[in-house]
């Protein structure tokens, strides 16, 4: 590129390379590259067999690439990420040196002619590409590929995330994982609420320390310090005594010169002498305070001189932030990470996970409830609209119930049962012999054990389990009038368990009150919070959902470090 | 509520309070809530006046409200946050306590009659609600309501982070932030590119750790040894020693029993006492080696102790890590926190921020380019469609001149010149007499002066610079073939200069690590980036959009501090 660019044609969108008009024969090329991305080809609903004859560049990677005919030429199944489908790529020996195409992984741009594959070949292909140059490469050593075609284990995989998007697993979940992400955003704004970015960073300290990671800067400030102390000690008490013998001494000579009544000149100079020793006895004495080790006052950290001024931590939850703004634009949600530095190895928790917080102003437990199950069922018939393929592909490979589940939770009324309830039938199930590894009686926060014999033995579909005991839920959840419980709900589905909880939250700035010093809570940092119950109260609920949990229920995975793209947990946060 | 709920009818979406067909005369209730909101019935395009005669149930805040006729009455202007515009209610002494519904802040929830009002008031408004019932009322008492109806300043907004919302300048903004944020999703959705969350916490220190924040639980961990050395204070040397001579002295009552052939249970009593004090003498070791401070070794700080095993810090950029799903999936984007632990206090700068940052698989820097043009002025029409009433407050009360900078920028092809152009311009405006802060020559960073006098004095409209040279830019940025300069470029516009800044990268395993040599970077932090141009490179470029630098650009707000919910920067991180 060199000199000036023209501004583009106003609409570059739909570009026919062989000046067709638009029409089932024409393929569509990416708006901003040259080439045609392969969902445009294999995704039409015919496979792409329309488009025969055209001439189309394409780009992606080599999933398998094998010479034939005595080296006299090479199929490739190229993969660009825009579908779980190959295109099959034939290349002539005439063309290019095979060789270096053939290698998994390998990168290739080429310009070709779609044609129909040959008749009676028993491929499930509709279309080929023949290619008539080579446009661009970027090679693969075989002997060095981490990822090559032997299928890696998925755990294996975890070691190579900076690689494992060119996986068909790993890129058929971040279709579906994108997929549900859209549909989240659609979702709500169509809904006509706001999505409000809640803070990363937070001083509120709302479920206890001990989770929270910190976030500060004085570590290195300290580190600084630290390094410029060893290369330039601090000054000895002796240090600090002679400064300040010095600004006696100059003290005395002005004392003397005036007492001599000596010129005015003569005076000033003793003076700014001595205001030198007054400056650096006070740098002396201030340099020789200076202590290794984080800075503290009182055998406290002095978290004054941290970046924010106070102790700031990683956010939990968005949803006391988002209430602020739902208590006054009415409907919003939040949708960003969340952190817990909880030190668990499981296959369902991360240190960094995305949570999805709508709170709506005006609603109560009711209406919470069903708009968690508009959502929930929203997001799973968008997939089975936009991603048949991919979930295809992980009903072959992973888990063949997952459409099933999909389609049952779209179309199936969810189930809703007290807590009280929920708990009767366990009972009942106990005594009819059902072992459980936790015992059940009215009062247990339930298990996740529980949770999926209710939603997948008992009821065989999602359940909203509500009026759970206060004892076991927050201070902020609404408080009903039997005194005992409060309006909390959890959304159940099969294959995970919990996917959402949420609850009405409590408006009456008594009750509220009453809560925080029942359970022992300060009421200072709360104080914001209890403004917007001081000052124009409004009934409002809300509730969040595990982004990751909704994208293991989605795809039927098991491991959750398999569903974000760069998993944090203990011991890891690799890249 | 009590007892089972049913679950609810399938599409509750639109509900005709009066049972009418859908029609212009039909209000749409919100769907998750027994209200209506307000934008349903002033949005529409007769601004209400088709719904005369229709009970609706409305709920909001009061901005205003007045008694009238000597108390008869009362007037309340209500916003519920759906729109900018207020409701006029109407509400007779008889229905309810007029006194507790007038102060600014008081939340309603109220029944009523939409009516025409009176012929010739020559008020705005096209329909009001006359109420016959009061549903629910969260009161403010005016003498301590922080943010009363006579206008604060939006300084002084900042200190009530928790409030701001319920002004009408944030819930204008909030809107036309949640506008920017759905086009943005709704045009990468459209345009086939993958929304892939990149990480927050980061082991990649790509921009050096100065104006990273930490993340760690090492501070917490270190405090709760040190409470426990306090209560608890570690062993003596003394100790340690007392703790192996009682080992030294089993062992001997072992060696005596043994030689003196005295029974296997006398002997194994005897050895079982000997491994207890082994056990005890490592414990008290161990023990004695706990110091109070964070953990070292040789020196510096032990991070192998840290949650992640190493140091982490905050992302400042999730663009080499969304390379990584680009180099897979060819056209993906990210759009999430960021953050800087710089000291800077301007209206320009947080210390958290959201940038979008998209990456294209197989497009050169013309192709980049012509994509951010297209997202920026997507936006544009985005905002003209959907918030023009925002955009109409905002121009009445901050900036006159956003609205047609919005027109402007949507509808003007982006003028593009190379760097060099662009310096030639600048050094003939100095020529001529133009004065800059900093000085103008080849090789310098435009400053922010020299940007604004491109797109505002010389060019007026929306500008991208390209090909800089490569001393000013990254490493990872693609070296043109006069080995000068690289395929980098920034997009100025009108108000706030740089909006964008992009680059097509480096794909050249050999040039990527010569100028990583050059720059003086160590090449193993970057194993795995380089690992990407090892194994089946790919061309590909991409841009990081500033989020609020865009709110800022469509809104004409000067301070960044007022164009994200919760702002951070050096001393303030509230809530």
């Amino acid at each position: 590129m060199g000199g000036d660019i023209p501004p583009p044609v106003d609409e570059l969108a739909a570009v026919s390379l062989t000046n067709d008009e638009a029409s089932s024969s024409t393929v569509q090329k990416a708006r901003f590259s040259d080439r045609v991305r392969i969902q445009s080809i294999l995704g039409r609903p015919d496979g792409g067999a329309g488009l025969a004859g055209q001439k189309v560049r394409i780009s992606g990677w080599v999933k398998t690439g094998r010479e034939q005919g005595k080296g006299a030429f090479a199929f490739l199944e190229v993969n660009d990420g825009s579908c779980p489908a190959n295109l099959q790529v034939m290349v002539d020996a005439s063309v290019s040196d095979l060789s270096k195409l053939i290698a998994t992984g390998t990168c290739v741009t080429v310009d070709g002619y779609l044609k129909l594959p040959p008749e009676g070949k028993g491929t499930k292909q509709k279309i080929e590409l023949s290619v008539v140059e080579v446009i661009d490469l970027g090679t693969v050593d075989p002997g060095t590929y981490p990822i090559p075609k032997t299928k890696l284990t998925l755990e294996r995989l975890r070691e190579f995330l900076h690689l494992r998007a060119r996986t068909n697993s790993i890129s058929a979940i971040a279709r579906i994982r994108h997929a549900l992400a859209i549909a989240t955003h659609t979702f709500f704004d169509e809904e006509g609420f706001l999505y409000v970015q809640t803070p990363i960073i937070t001083t509120s300290d709302c479920e206890g320390a001990g989770e929270m990671f910190q976030v500060t800067t004085l570590i290195s400030t300290t580190e600084k310090l630290e390094r410029e102390l060893i290369e330039n000690p601090p000054p000895t008490e002796a240090d600090v005594e002679a400064a300040r013998f010095v600004v006696k001494e100059r003290g005395e000579a002005v004392a003397e010169l005036k007492a001599a009544k000596a010129s005015k000149e003569a005076i000033l100079a003793s003076v700014a002498e001595l205001n030198d020793a007054k400056a650096n006895f006070a740098a002396t004495e201030a340099r020789s305070r200076l202590k290794p080790g984080l800075p503290k006052v009182d055998g406290k950290i002095d978290y004054s001189q941290d970046f924010f001024g106070r102790q700031a931590f990683l956010t939990v939850s968005g949803q006391l932030q988002v209430e602020t703004y739902a208590c006054g634009l009415s409907d919003v949600y939040t949708f960003g990470p969340t952190f817990r530095a909880e030190n668990s190895h499981t296959s369902r928790h991360l240190a960094e996970f995305w949570m999805v917080e709508p709170e709506l102003a005006f609603a109560d437990l009711e209406d919470d409830m069903n708009c968690a199950e508009a959502y929930v069922k929203y997001m799973c018939k968008w997939l089975l609209e936009k991603r048949y393929d991919d979930m295809e592909l992980m009903a072959k490979n992973f888990d063949k119930g997952c459409i099933d589940r999909l389609k049952l939770v779209a179309s199936t009324p969810f189930g809703r049962l007290t807590y009280t309830e929920a708990i009767k039938i366990l009972e009942e199930a106990v005594a009819k012999g059902k072992n459980f590894d936790n015992a059940v009686e009215w009062g247990i926060d339930l298990a996740s054990e529980h949770e999926r014999y209710l939603t997948e033995v008992v009821f065989q579909k999602p359940l909203i389990v509500y009026n759970y005991p206060k004892g076991i839920k927050a201070f902020y959840m609404r408080l009903n009038d039997d005194g005992k419980t409060v309006a909390a709900m959890d959304v159940l589905v099969p294959k995970v368990g919990e996917l959402i909880g949420g609850s009405q939250r409590e408006e009456r700035i008594d009750v509220i009150m009453e809560r925080l010093e029942e359970i022992g809570l300060p009421v200072e940092p709360y104080e914001w919070y209890l403004d917007l119950r001081r000052y124009g109260t409004a009934k409002h609920s809300g509730f969040g959902l595990g982004f990751e949990r909704m994208v293991l229920f989605a795809t039927g995975m098991d491991n959750i470090r398999d569903v974000i793209p760069f998993p944090r947990y203990p011991g890891r946060a690799d890249l």
